[in-house]
């Protein structure tokens, strides 16, 4: 009935999630306020762990791609869960360490990782380091070097394949901030220098393709392309690479007409085409790593806000204004992204408004979702925007001195903050 | 030469702001940094508050629209130089109150205010509140009566003026989750509403007609159109309205292309129309009040980088990747906005090279500028993006877990920080 299996409606018509009442937790964390389902949560990294088991005999792991959504909390649930972590930064890197996160299943990506970030990813002996280009790799080997220890590397590569939701191409990735080309010969020439280097043990080779993508063939044409790039550089330099790293942007269901596959679909095929192409190539099959992020967190969380002011304007259209707006959830500002509005007070009722929904910052821009359907609402109702768990709160920013929303957890009915709301104070606490 | 006067070169050949040496800077304060010139900024207050004694007799106030970019030292700033204050949230509020702004002289702006912050406003005895809707209208007429008080409120008016750079119209703006329409009568039936209202004493009108207007013509027509509807009040209840507030949105110069008007400029033809008009509909000349944010901080601030990758990719494009990105300057990934970019420690050199300075974050879109001139850059060279002071600071996210730069005022060569640089701990600080 909704975007995800966790929601659903209750005998007083309140829309729930986890089994708590949304409008119960409005009232006692205050809105606006973010709400995962821990046990979604869980279930998705299952799914995704469970496909690597079932298609791929377990050689592989699931990387959680925490710049989705990063926090404490879900750093500690990916661990338990057998996940790998994927971070992008210090930031990231920290937060992972603050919770024991272990070490050797983390990997560290991004196009321009300063030299502070590698010397916190050797001195705790970050897995592995994804090295995006010549000069970070330079920069490691010193850093790895003068620690006295060697670095475990996989290569970001651009397999030329650009794929967007519900279609692809295979030209013109090259034209990105990230990796080496392979038309260019630059991946193979970093090879060869990565062989040369004595702090440095290059293990892998790494790709992203890009994000909410529903289709599964370029998956499997970017597997085909980095397993052609594995066996030329064992062809060239004798070197058999251990890791095939697929990256992430698997789509997820932000409105109920999307239809993304099952996650378990993904490997079922993907493996399928890695074993037969690595046994084609004379290749040994390599470990492979998947790093899902929004579809681990995106449809397990909504954002609940209070309704404010209900503007209706005679043939123009009616503004619904909210508690939050593009401060807590910039997606739509950003990429006009669609999602689903519910009354969570009146979740049985039909909804047969045609609404806007407005944020409070002082920004015309500043709006959730245009021309939505939604139920009668008036001031003081409950409003739930559904599948907002990915890159929002991660994208928060406090525009207008607006406070971060808390994160609150549910499971099985019970209800825990893991991330608290900000006070002024916060806001304040870094001015002179 | 640049797009702002406090901007130089010296002997170094580096880029210099108020007299200090950006290279410098960046050493001392590491990078990314925002950094602005105090005394730009105050030249700035002080154009607007003489424009006001110049061409209207000092009758009116200058209030700077702090969601440009606030803190606590801009707050301060401001109250030196005998500016009010525009602030559009608790947030806002609470910076201001924090360094014992003058309340008498803050006005309390937002389409959507909510209980606790109107609480907060009465509480504090805020100057004037701006009210939006209704709805506010009548909660703020029950919190003054709570509060035994009685709010002085402005009407925010939507003037049916559209302005955008270079051109405007004069319809469509109805559409706008701000204010009252004036072509329904919601307008004048809010005056008779809180004409009967206890707690609530009206003295004015506000308007607010757009950002980054460089023509003077669309604010001389909204002046007008505010006129008649304080004429239309007076003639239908009586009521002369003591305040007019035409808000803001004039034009800085993000490029040395842009070619905004003098701000005295504006007041000298906005006042003249006032004043001639004001006669014509028989009205006492009202007080007058603007509100820049923007022309205050925007060429006043500029950011400073490390460039780190410096990828040049054959027949496609270079791209120069910073140590920092969306999160500390969203505005080109939300509005693709204009900025000049010079290496600052080549800042004689000429910029012969065409290049997109890439952000760090795990995104494509994280870009500073697309194919923007700058000089020949190297890994280890500081970059500075210029007229970054307004809307990045305050819209700066923890994208990817990254720290927000500090902010650093400089002063006659003096350099000091305003706010002080995130650290790992200040962004885990709220998690469980």
């Amino acid at each position: 009935m909704y975007v995800s299996d966790c929601i659903g409606v209750n005998d007083k018509g309140h829309l729930t999630i986890g089994g708590c009442d949304t409008v119960e937790l409005a009232r006692r964390f205050g809105t606006p306020v973010y709400v995962y389902d821990e046990m979604e949560i869980r279930r998705n990294c299952q799914e995704f762990v469970r496909s690597i088991e079932d298609n791929y005999a377990g050689n592989g792991m699931v990387l959680y791609a925490s710049k989705a959504f990063c926090c404490k909390e879900i750093c500690r649930i990916c661990a338990q869960e057998n996940m790998g972590l994927d971070v992008v930064s210090g930031g990231e890197l920290y937060t992972a360490l603050s919770v024991d996160f272990p070490v050797e299943k983390i990997y560290f990506h991004g196009n321009n990782k300063t030299a502070d970030e590698l010397e916190q990813a050797v001195e705790h002996n970050v897995g592995r380091i994804v090295v995006d280009n010549i000069f970070e790799l330079e920069m490691l080997e010193r850093i790895a070097g003068d620690a006295g220890k060697t670095a475990e590397i996989l290569f970001r590569i651009k397999p030329g394949i650009d794929a967007h939701t519900h279609s692809f191409v295979k030209t013109g990735q090259i034209d990105s901030k990230f990796g080496f080309a392979l038309e260019t010969g630059e991946a193979m020439a970093a090879v060869k220098k990565a062989l040369e280097m004595k702090h440095i043990r290059l293990v892998g080779v790494h790709c992203h393709i890009g994000s909410q993508i529903f289709d599964i063939d370029p998956f499997e044409l970017a597997a085909r392309v980095m397993l052609d790039f594995m066996a030329q550089v064992k062809k060239e330099t004798g070197l058999e690479l251990d890791i095939l790293n697929l990256g992430g942007g698997f789509g997820i269901k932000y409105l109920q007409t999307d239809r993304p596959r099952p996650f378990s679909d993904y490997m079922k095929k993907v493996s399928a085409v890695v074993k037969e192409y690595s046994a084609e190539l004379g290749l040994k099959i390599p470990y492979i790593i998947i790093e899902p992020g929004r579809s681990i967190v995106g449809a397990a969380g909504l954002t609940l806000y209070t309704v404010g002011a209900v503007k209706k304007i005679p043939d123009v259209r009616t503004y619904v204004s909210v508690d939050g707006g593009m401060g807590d959830n910039p997606r739509y500002v950003l990429y006009q992204s669609k999602y689903e509005v519910l009354c969570a007070n009146k979740a049985n009722e039909p909804r047969e408004c045609t609404a806007t929904i407005a944020g409070k910052c002082c920004e015309s821009g500043d709006l959730i979702q245009e021309w939505t359907s939604v139920q009668r609402v008036e001031p003081g109702d409950i409003l739930a925007v559904l599948a907002t768990g990915a890159y929002n709160y991660s994208m928060a920013s406090n525009y207008n001195r607006i406070c971060r929303p808390p994160v609150v957890m549910v499971k099985d009915g019970e209800a825990r903050i893991v991330v608290e709301r900000e006070t002024y104070a916060d806001m304040t606490r870094k001015d002179i």
